[in-house]
């Protein structure tokens, strides 16, 4: 059975764009995002072109800003204008940074209230002591599938990634809502044992057609967050065809994670500017 | 077996001798702690001591500072003045506070430098993000035993705890070090089941007798956090006597974790003030 990701898409968007309706009849606020990268390469600007159209359906104000040849200090510069600028509600940086740039150097720039892809340290320390307030998109998106499939409290959640925007955020965001998570990576003894002794199992591998039977049973819920190009095509890392009749359920890609996504950033930026409205009323 | 713990804390205190010596004397700094308590009990009192005498094995000067009958914001002012103060280079604030005080938010009024506990939002957000600075003492302590032990990299290490003292930054450290985490915590489903297929199980339930043969296989090393007092006796969460000949490995309460935990306090505050004076010279 497929998830249905593009409907919980849909249900997630009509949600904001009654609360963005509110924001500016209400309070007078536009919301407004602000996407910057250093000499921005060809895949990074079709998701930002995604995002910029979301933004439009949302009544958003998307500005976007690639720093073509920026030094670090230049890029730090920018940052710092854009954090203390009251017009601007939210800050993304877009990887890939060019070498020698320490991301993360650049994302604690970013004050927490701005932090809309949640990947500043003290976004990702607020996710681990439980004051969740900016969330990464992906890690959110999945907790959102989960909430769709009503997955039960105490359910164990294997994740095979481990990175800052997946496995470690979504590790602690699981224990936040009662779940009990594994997070595997590419050092992991055991993997297939591991992945098979679990119901849900997300994978943000990053390689076509890494997630074979020998990973799942059949009642695995797979959770597919990996994006990959394999003969043009756009793939997770499931052998999609082979699976998706042997499992209990599991999310395409795409049309899968990835349509759920985008819109996390979206709820990140207006709950934030719903939250503030709320304190300053 | 049971696993020397008390030979661990030993190593680690010779090291500390020998860094305290080198700081005092290359550099002229003496380390220096204070211990903030509102109203302290009975336990907490007797923890206090067993810090403070470390401390003076150590070479480190301790302050105990209990704040009797104050308000939140007195002792937000007197975090306030310790934070600020050069001469103090270590804050910790003892638990429990009076009812009403909220523990994170004293936490976060402590920086970095000084978060001898690691208790801080930015402090297990540094851990998230594999920045570790300071890391909360027990599972500081646990890491030192897996090191001790020369578990392999990639093994599975399943944790039943869920606290900002053990299971949360655990997991993120064992992420750090390479092995796979999974934690669990009351509400996880088939928790036996997930404690037996796991080579090395840490355990901080504070319940006396928990962990029993249902929990284990011949092959497993368990590490018991917990310190818990049963007919006047102090115990872990293991079924200790009926254990210790039917698993691999074992830590004794008294005598295990609890033997480390301390040492690793005065580990953040020398190691912090090693690096400092390295950055500086």
């Amino acid at each position: 059975m497929d998830i249905d990701c593009r409907a919980i898409a849909q249900s997630l968007k009509l949600n904001l764009m009654q609360q963005s309706l509110v924001l500016e009849e209400d309070m007078g606020i536009v919301p407004s995002l602000v996407s910057v990268s250093v000499n921005r390469t060809g895949d990074s600007s079709a998701y930002v072109r995604s995002k910029r159209k979301l933004a439009e359906e949302l009544g958003v104000q998307f500005r976007d800003m690639d720093l073509k040849g920026a030094t670090a200090a230049e890029l730090e510069s920018q940052l710092r204008d854009l954090s203390s600028d009251p017009s601007v509600h939210g800050i993304m940086i877009e990887s890939p940074l060019p070498g020698g740039f320490d991301f993360q150097k650049f994302a604690d720039m970013i004050p927490a209230a701005k932090d809309v892809d949640g990947l500043s340290t003290e976004s990702q320390g607020l996710i681990a002591v439980n004051r969740e307030f900016m969330r990464p998109a992906t890690a959110y998106a999945i907790i959102k599938i989960l909430e769709h499939l009503n997955v039960p409290g105490g359910s164990s959640v294997t994740i095979i990634n481990r990175s800052k925007l997946i496995g470690r955020p979504l590790a602690m965001m699981l224990l936040n809502r009662d779940y009990t998570p594994t997070v595997c990576h590419s050092k992991t003894i055991d993997l297939q044992r591991i992945a098979r002794s679990s119901g849900i199992l997300v994978t943000g591998v990053g390689k076509a057609g890494f997630i074979t039977s020998d990973y799942v049973t059949e009642n695995t819920v797979l959770i597919d967050a990996s994006i990959n190009f394999r003969n043009g095509k756009i793939t997770g890392d499931a052998d999609y065809e082979n699976l998706r009749d042997h499992i209990m359920a599991i999310t395409p890609v795409p049309g899968g994670v990835g349509a759920i996504t985008p819109v996390m950033i979206y709820t990140n930026l207006i709950a934030s500017l719903m939250e503030r409205s709320r304190i300053s009323h």
